[in-house]
């Protein structure tokens, strides 16, 4: 799990980010943001980067496809609060002919405050692993950091 | 919205309840169960009612149909707070040819924590309105407080 | 409920609004947003409505003031779907002493979404119902559409 | 990461587990629950192994600690959907003075939905780390899987 130990995104990594304002349901008792959140927010941060880099997830979708995600890893570096501007950076780390591995860095104030990872596979709409088109996998080795998994 | 002010289900309802047992993540930095999740308990409530009436939800989605909401009214008179055991009271107040109006009490320690009123209209699985099978109808009203609506 | 009828935000109002772009995490298998989702959207709004208006929420709670939500309706007019963009517009239709309501239109895509209101109660941190300080309930009632309720 | 490869809970571990019905609002867009729900799944179990192992949350909460998650980590086998009720198993794998991880196993209908783990720090009500009171730790240690981590 050596992404989860990075504080920024690594160098040459094709990245997007996403700038999150914490809302006050996404807070606890604790006064800080409840764990959970933060699964989400790495979605948020995994969108854009489709957007930006690859096929926006609404076209994936349309063409019958799903990344059901298959493992999360989250360390969580500090608390975050209300109010608090959390920026997601998220990045490719490889890709097979069904699957695909993103990394993550969350920052706020000058801080990380948690780091990520998430493993995704392709799916049809019933839910069962499909090969995603040559021209995906292309696109998205061609962005990963470690072309040859 | 008469429902919203009382602090037990009408007698004569046809209704069902459900125990819910705060969990951690559902509060807030208040302190308190965030508002929202109420929404949610209401859901926790009418799946339940339609398991001991009518249909199993699962049995009307398999059918086509969704109850989708049209309508909600939350009235909260009391915080919850983490670990509290809030109990949901749940009736039908009326139902018509496309769609019906459900009234809740939610309960706590003895007191009233909020009360509440859904309304829901049939779609198909594609979202359009539609009308429900006839025995469905005539079940859902003749559950209901007020069956000629 | 007047408020929840209207299309757009009344002649007059101090309005904020802020975009949101639906996130995949708050759809449902009916392939739509969550309506429960919806009252967390009227709270962004709201927390956009004190910044740009009154006080920011966190300076509110740095008083030792929470706005406790008290009664929540929404009327759900159309379904909104991953990756839509709602915008969510509020105002204040009045305030007490230790009380005030705002209303909500939530449109996408030219169309309305959905409207809403809510009330709140000024609590301390305890959760005691307090009055406002009298300065923030004059600037309340100044913004407010019906000035002496 | 062993843990999150077994399909049930080891020999001789403290073992708790809830039942958890999967609501509505629970699932998303692909017809199943949205994989952060997994990770509150997770506090849902280890809420109810400190009720009946060690103390309960509330009362850690009473003396003033709080035991903020560090790391999560899920691996996700098969999708959950509506209605599904799921098992959450969870036991404790070590305790340190002032830290825990527990390990966790999902499963619904015979089958393993996911594992997962979760670290922990302990922290007093302003966030900073505490070392836990010395019983407390002896006591977690007693049911650890591997004492002297």
């Amino acid at each position: 799990m050596a992404s989860a130990n990075r504080n920024e995104p690594p160098a040459g990594a094709a990245v997007s980010s996403v700038r999150h304002r914490v809302p006050f349901y996404e807070t606890d008792a604790m006064g800080v943001v409840h764990h959970s959140n933060f699964v989400r927010y790495l979605e948020l941060a995994r969108i854009v980067w489709l957007d930006e880099h690859d096929l926006p997830y609404r076209k994936v979708v349309e063409q019958g496809i799903h990344y059901a995600t298959t493992k999360v890893e989250v360390a969580y570096h500090r608390a975050a609060r209300f109010d608090d501007v959390i920026e997601i950076f998220t990045w490719i780390e490889w890709a097979r002919g069904a699957s695909l591995r993103m990394a993550y860095v969350l920052r706020s104030g000058g801080a990380t405050v948690a780091t990520g990872a998430t493993e995704h596979a392709a799916v049809d709409l019933e839910g069962r692993v499909r090969r995603l088109p040559r021209e995906r996998v292309e696109r998205l080795r061609s962005l990963a950091l470690r072309v040859g998994v």
